[in-house]
């Protein structure tokens, strides 16, 4: 079982250290220490449980350490910052495994971006040597890549003409959209195994600064400063954040305020959220002194590593049922709070994180149902729950409600830049605002009238509709549900980041299950070999 | 080898007339007369060869037929309106024939709305009974769908429940993004097999009207003359489409103003577009008088056949390489003469056939490489076809010269709304009116200063960099550069289009490829048989 639990004195991959305002996050993975035994992690290549680290890096940075103002992602080899993912870990896993290693790298380098672009936390790769595909990707996250200008260093997605494959972590859309690079250029460089180095590599775009290897450290630690030097917002001290394990008993697995019940028979799972229960924090301070244990930071971490289980340990699950339980009030009080003190950069970093929870909701390839029933506590930010499944169907009877509160009007966005509401009324942009200034908790009736749920069920017909769907839905082709939810949840605007989810991401998917590249003769297959590929000819 | 020449009354599945300004275009598919023997076209199906006669019908209505301003796409059968496409042709076609197909098939629907938005000749679905599918996706493609409240015809896209497959022509697209169906309605829509009918499809948006049986027809008419009556502008008499047929020969496919040679070792086509040559007219009147001989509606027309011919009589080319032969100047005063007449609703068509071409060109999975050298005239709209390459290489000589023109500024735009030279700049905006501005034709060194084209190089270089460039190309995975390409040619704003192209369309590709829906025991494999699939459950 994969785990996604853990903290800098464990990290095997990276080494974490501060020095005032500049972090330095620096790669250097231990070539005998993979995830699974069939592969070796050379020259800086990384593989899940190095990106796990990674990411964990990147969320503490946030949380921990908010005086960082600038970060720099550096290699601990000598003339190599990173080989990008591993090739034998890709040949040798699974198409799924593939599919969701490359999705959770994209949310990690994903979390980066947003870390310069909402915290004032910014990333500078410093590529002191080869940064190859996911190397040059990682790259590409950072808020500027600077490049060894030694004649030899280079930068490069060698994946199409050695693997027959794309960069799989966004290389593609963030070289045209991010960095603007022009088409043609991008064109002759994708397609260049060795990749380019220092002038013209600036010269097109593909890098931003260039420096002498004997001048390197200090150029890199001078560009930190200057970074730093930007953000003049005092930044309070930093809080731990705490493990979050689950206890996995059988079939289900409990975390303190989520927990999943496994029904491996209709390949479902029930995933409970519990809404804040008892005396909560009612100002800045006491909101901190309860640091990672409060409700909100705390629920949504569970949340996050609870889609993480599903996604990678239990790939057969192909439904999730969205419950909660808990007081509609406590919700929209909490999330008042939030709103209330959102100057405060904590409580701003607890919001962000819920935000960048409920894109990872939205890019999870399960199928999606919510159920309103007695005893739940849809309300604001855990109504985004509801938004965000595929469909919803709500016990019409006494005291099951729902309700729309603070965080319901935009300060959880999707990926699309829009509101889950907004995404939701497209056809009717006006009845936003409109259900917004609902105060009272909408009945059953009510919220399918507003359209809020897809559908309100007396108790007659409830628990046998309910079954009914689920058991059909979990009937269909996995594959095909795949599709069909990632083109009907992402509507309206499409920004690079929905892109890279949805065009590049498909197309991704598509080649790694073609013969040219995963079959016996294909480029992935047999790279490292001294055979050739043998490819179809086919054009598609 | 396919053909895409046709006319009406060579077609074997549609019947097209006209009653003043309402066009009638009865779907009324021959069982017995599919394009392979493998299958039957039961209840209104559709093949390529039923789509190749509706693509030639939209096209003639605007070009023939301008004075129509509703156009009624209606079934010639009791009770069906489309079943969609064939299913058996589906579940034995090739994969690439599969991928090409549905293209296509999105190709005409997009030239269907924009037969609506930009003629003012407006499409509606008279759905006179089962409207499955495709038969669907093709009603979501007309300006208004109609469909009979007789208590059992519904509106419905099955592929997934049934097929294990998506909605192939853009469906989940225009269900969420066109019509702004509510995502979770259009979650439920997609799954249900039986569709939906009546009052309830009407509610939920997928259908505009409902008329009862006894008045279906009657009601049909009121609304085509209600669009009709919308459409003001006067509308001069047409013109007849000429056909246009290569001579085939070896290698060589020769059109009038088109040539393809291939080169099957190097599995790559060199396509030469002539410019004009000669006198040309000069005033609407003589534009009118040359009719489909006019020298951009017939190179034009004959470049989307040569590119047709490619995707599917050459499946194993490519590579394409764009060359022109003529005289910039001459295509320079034919594109002003195209800006000076663009009040003219005949030269106004023939600018919109243009972008429709060029747009299929940015769709065509192949790569593409122009040369620019001598004796060549890519300006103005030709010039086009440079920056919808890949990559382009210019000889860098006396007289080798390139040019921008009035075709340039943004009356061919891509799929993305913007015009090529806004697409190639997108870091630079300011750069593409200071290129439009450049009255003088551009020497290689000056074009490739300005960004026009790629590389610049001299005599001693050109010819084996360039053979190098199309060898090495030539060796890639023809399926990581489909992605690739699909991925770099498209950054900046997303739209309808681009997303049927890009996010549906790969996804859809992916599916095709799966077990789940063609292995043995794949659902698209087993639809008909008395056999259930057996899936792979595990989801990626």
């Amino acid at each position: 079982m994969i785990s996604f639990q853990t903290a800098p004195d464990r990290y095997r991959h990276w080494r974490l250290r501060t020095e005032g305002e500049i972090g330095f996050l620096t790669m250097d993975v231990r070539e005998d220490q993979p995830l699974a035994p069939e592969y070796r992690l050379k020259l800086n290549s990384y593989d899940l449980g190095v990106d796990i680290e990674l990411a964990d890096a990147v969320e503490r940075l946030r949380f921990e350490r908010p005086e960082v103002k600038a970060v720099v992602i550096a290699s601990g080899k000598n003339n190599v910052f990173c080989a990008g993912a591993n090739i034998p870990m890709l040949s040798t896993s699974s198409h799924r495994f593939k599919v969701n290693f490359c999705k959770f790298t994209n949310e990690t380098r994903l979390a980066i971006e947003d870390a310069g672009s909402s915290s004032g936390q910014h990333y500078i790769a410093a590529c002191n040597g080869a940064t190859a595909g996911g190397g040059y990707e990682l790259a590409l996250a950072c808020d500027e890549i600077i490049l060894v200008d030694d004649g030899s260093s280079a930068v490069s997605l060698p994946e199409t003409p050695l693997l027959g494959v794309l960069p799989g972590t966004g290389g593609l859309t963030r070289l045209v959209d991010k960095r603007k690079v022009r088409r043609d250029r991008a064109d002759v460089f994708c397609t260049l195994a060795e990749g380019m180095k220092g002038r013209r590599a600036l010269e097109w775009g593909l890098v931003d600064r260039l420096a002498p290897r004997s001048k390197f450290d200090e150029f890199v630690l001078e560009r930190a400063r200057e970074w730093s030097a930007r953000e003049a917002e005092p930044r309070p001290a930093g809080i731990v954040l705490g493990p979050v394990e689950p206890e996995i008993a059988g079939d289900e697995v409990r975390f303190r305020h989520v927990r999943i019940v496994l029904d491996r028979g209709l390949r479902a799972a029930t995933l409970v959220v519990a809404g804040p229960a008892g005396p909560q924090p009612e100002d800045g301070e006491a909101v901190r002194a309860a640091g990672s244990d409060f409700w909100p930071l705390r629920a949504f971490r569970e949340l996050d590593r609870a889609l993480l289980h599903l996604r990678f340990n239990e790939p057969e699950i192909g439904l999730i049922v969205l419950k909660t339980e808990g007081e509609l009030e406590a919700v929209r009080r909490m999330d008042a709070l939030l709103v209330r003190l959102q100057s405060d950069r904590f409580v701003r970093e607890v919001r962000l994180l819920m935000k960048r929870v409920l894109k990872r909701l939205d890019q999870t390839a399960r199928s999606l149902i919510a159920l309103v029933e007695p005893g739940s506590c849809f309300a604001g930010s855990l109504l985004e729950l509801v938004l965000a499944a595929d469909r919803s169907y709500m016990l019409d009877d006494d005291g099951v409600q729902v309700a729309v509160g603070a965080a319901n009007a935009g300060i959880l966005p999707m990926g699309n830049g829009l509101s889950r509401l907004q995404s939701r009324f497209l056809a009717e942009p006006d009845r936003v605002e409109t259900i917004l200034q609902h105060e009272a908790p909408f009945s059953a009736r009510d919220a399918e009238k507003a359209g809020l749920i897809t559908f309100a069920l007396d108790e007659i017909d409830y628990e046998d509709d309910v079954r009914v769907a689920i058991e059909e839905r979990a009937s269909l082709s996995p594959d095909a549900l795949t599709g069909m939810e990632a083109s009907l949840r992402f509507a309206g605007p499409e920004t690079l980041e929905t892109k890279i989810f949805g065009r590049l991401t498909a197309w991704q998917n598509w080649i790694f299950t073609r013969p040219n590249a995963v079959g016996s003769k294909g480029a992935l297959t047999l790279y490292g070999s001294p055979e050739r590929p043998a490819f179809d000819w086919n054009r598609t």
